[in-house]
């Protein structure tokens, strides 16, 4: 056979800066590969201008010095840190080059490195090597993304679970079990013809029902572990005038050193975030709240309906001065026909209450159907609401708990499930053994793309592309 | 006496975050002082649970593991970086804890260790106690601040030299023949009862002048060092129709690549800014250049004149259709009794040159005046223009040599060269002896402000708060 020659680009040593941009008092390049030790060596000095220091240094040590360009200047003093494969973060040999932090500095030492050969990383490259040298499966290289862009308490600490591996356990544990029912699938496939049955027909079916439920509540935990992850969404919906817009500013003032605006994920909405308790709750279409006045109130409604889907908290602002809690009550029940609420919490806020004087028994109906009393106008009782808005998206629930947050693994765990369905269902029809033998061995592989024991090119790009550069 | 009970605030031990903010690979937070290392070995342990680690660490180690917040919930995963004193950075005991690049993360850091006790750094903290522990030199730490700040070749060229000590060098020197001089003066004036000559006033004379000759020299340089650290300083004047605009244009574009558009350091200003060999050049008031057209002319000229005393490069942008070399002659003569053109690089850029058929006699008399012919309309000739603003700047002038580039040396020189004419003078008048000695000790005073034997707090305050954060 014929060598080819492609170059492997996976054994290129590799260079990126891994601090942001900008001035600074430190800033690292970070090297990578066989090469990254002798190469660095060669443009290193100590101050005394003893040379091939780095290539004698112990594995975890630094090295104080000058760096030189090839035409021997200084470009900055510099502290080389060490790592020795595989006991570095990409499993190979790993200098990272502290210098000072200036732009100029990082961009002389890049040059210089490309100059001796490095090549300038991919994004994501030191992860996708260290990934491909077996140093974390691909959750954890996900989870390192994922802390990277944690902006808060609940988010982090999803992240971290991730990242440590709590995660990885469950999904091994999984795994077993589809590899225990394949196995005992396979010896019956064995001797099939010996008309021996091994196992009983009720412990495969109990099998395979228990490994459904824990893909079942791994599924289902997505809409949670996302909501926590990248913010809860929340929808202010209500009639025109209710004083919507009056409640979400008097919520929005209640947190205001924690507020802020940023642009959101859909085209042209601005969505207000807060945070509470170490979780981001995003009010969404708070452009729609905001100009809910000029709104022909058809158009107002469609639009409300669409905040709602996507919402997992309403809030429904009522009038007090002109809805009664009958009319509210037939009014979510229209909602639900349209909307279905079921998994969402219904927050109701009857609002103006400095406008009306309620009797006692109205007083106890609103309570009965867990309605606050507010005036957004006069600030009364918006922290109340502030707090309820806490409780109900059940934040002790998610704190501890193994979640799916990445929408790539939710993927692949509904097509396990979708495999799985099927097999269960060719079980109960007495199919042949091997069939199902081998729509296990399809649920395990799908299985198999959230850790990386299967995966494709296509898949590790897409994943490592979004890393920054340098990680 | 009482003890006052102020507490010392260069004792404490500080933090900081010491990367950019942002999200990136790696972020470093920083910790220096006599608890840095046991207060955040108290948050830190390795994966298989062992603590204590960092303060068995050696210097210049890195160690693995995890750090804990104050509820033992981990943070992140991190390497700790150990460096003791007296031989960091600081010359106390510091910390480098190099973390996942997460805004969230750092900020949870932070606040971990505010939690112990420890206090987030001022502005340039961490090189003020470098300083202050005899780490380094005032003009080295303001070397530090210049060599993050630096743009381009040149000014990372100056700083690294400045870092390094070969400024420091000079000063050194200069100190040393000051002290010979003054322990001479004062040998005099011991024995001055006596009447007994130790030194030829001769040689005292001659001390004397060669301390001017490299003091003139050293704020002589200024200027150059100056403009060669924050940009080349180029006016382009003419009158009006000349072609300034086009031609201005016509350069950027030549080497548009590399051209920015900054704020100006004066008000109203946008200056034009082209880097050209490591150098970078300032078009100063290209608004004035670029709205020339609509202004009264008496107006444009004073505009000019304004530029021509800032710059260091004066091109005079002439319509070859209209102006005779004899008529640029007078005007530069005339130009001159307006601002003092001595020290500057006047470039004269004949324009129009694709609309007048020159003869040779005038185009002799152009060439003699070392005039270039152009047409900034066709693109005729710019790239000479260009080459001949390199030539102009002098850029191997510079490299290599020592120059002063910070104004508050060239400040404190300057009032050193005041203090020695006083000396100098007194000599000449035969004054006492004592009184020179005490004019030369002023002298020493200056130049001590420059290395920082001599300081005073507010002195430091001014140099370090200009310092980024964690630096």
């Amino acid at each position: 056979m014929e060598e080819l020659n492609v170059r492997d680009k996976s054994k290129d040593t590799i260079c990126a800066p891994a601090t942001p941009h900008g001035e600074s008092a430190i800033g690292i390049v970070r090297v990578s590969g066989k090469d990254a030790i002798s190469i660095v060596d060669e443009m290193f000095v100590t101050k005394d201008i003893k040379t091939g220091i780095l290539r004698n240094a112990k594995a975890g040590t630094m090295k104080h010095g000058l760096l030189l360009d090839s035409n021997k200047n200084i470009i900055d003093e510099v502290i080389c840190s060490v790592f020795l494969a595989p006991n570095s973060y990409t499993g190979e040999d790993i200098v990272e080059i502290s210098h000072h932090g200036s732009v100029y500095v990082q961009q002389q030492i890049i040059i210089s490195l490309i100059n001796k050969g490095v090549r300038v990383a991919a994004n994501g490259e030191f992860s996708q090597r260290a990934f491909l040298n077996g140093k974390m499966d691909l959750s954890q290289a996900e989870a390192v993304a994922d802390l990277i862009h944690a902006r808060t308490a609940i988010a982090h600490d999803l992240a971290i679970k991730q990242l440590r591996g709590g995660y990885r356990n469950v999904l091994a544990d999984l795994r077993n079990r589809l590899v225990n029912l394949l196995s005992l699938l396979e010896l019956e496939l064995d001797f099939s013809e010996e008309n021996v049955e091994f196992a009983k027909r009720s412990d495969l079916k109990h099998a395979m029902s228990s490994i459904r439920m824990m893909l079942n509540r791994l599924i289902d935990s997505f809409a949670t572990g996302n909501a926590f992850k990248n913010g809860i969404p929340i929808a202010i919906i209500g009639k025109p005038n209710s004083g919507k817009s009056t409640l979400l500013n008097a919520i929005l003032n209640e947190e205001r050193s924690i507020v802020s605006s940023i642009s959101g994920t859909t085209r042209d909405t601005v969505e207000e975030v807060i945070q509470l308790n170490g979780v981001e709750y995003r009010f969404i279409d708070t452009a729609g709240i905001r100009h809910a006045v000029d709104r022909l109130e058809s158009e107002g409604i469609k639009r409300s309906y669409k905040a709602v889907e996507r919402a997992r908290i309403v809030i429904y602002v009522v009038d007090l001065t002109q809805t009664s809690s009958e009319e509210v009550q037939s009014e979510l029940v229209l909602l639900d026909t349209q909307v279905p609420l079921e998994g969402k919490k219904i927050l109701i806020v009857g609002n103006k209450i400095d406008m009306v004087r309620s009797t006692r028994v109205q007083k106890k109906k609103w309570d009965a159907m867990g309605a606050m009393q507010v005036s957004a106008k006069q600030k009364l009782g918006i922290n109340e609401v502030v707090n309820r808005i806490v409780t109900l998206s059940d934040q002790d629930d998610v704190r501890g708990k193994i979640m799916v947050t990445n929408a790539r693994h939710y993927d692949a765990m509904r097509r396990a499930l979708a495999a799985l369905l099927v097999a269960e269902e060719s079980f109960d029809e007495g199919m042949s053994m091997d069939l199902i033998a081998s729509d296990i061995r399809e649920v395990l592989h799908y299985l198999g793309e959230i850790t990386g024991e299967v995966t494709t090119e296509e898949i590790l790009n897409n994943i490592f592309d979004k890393f920054c550069i340098g990680k």
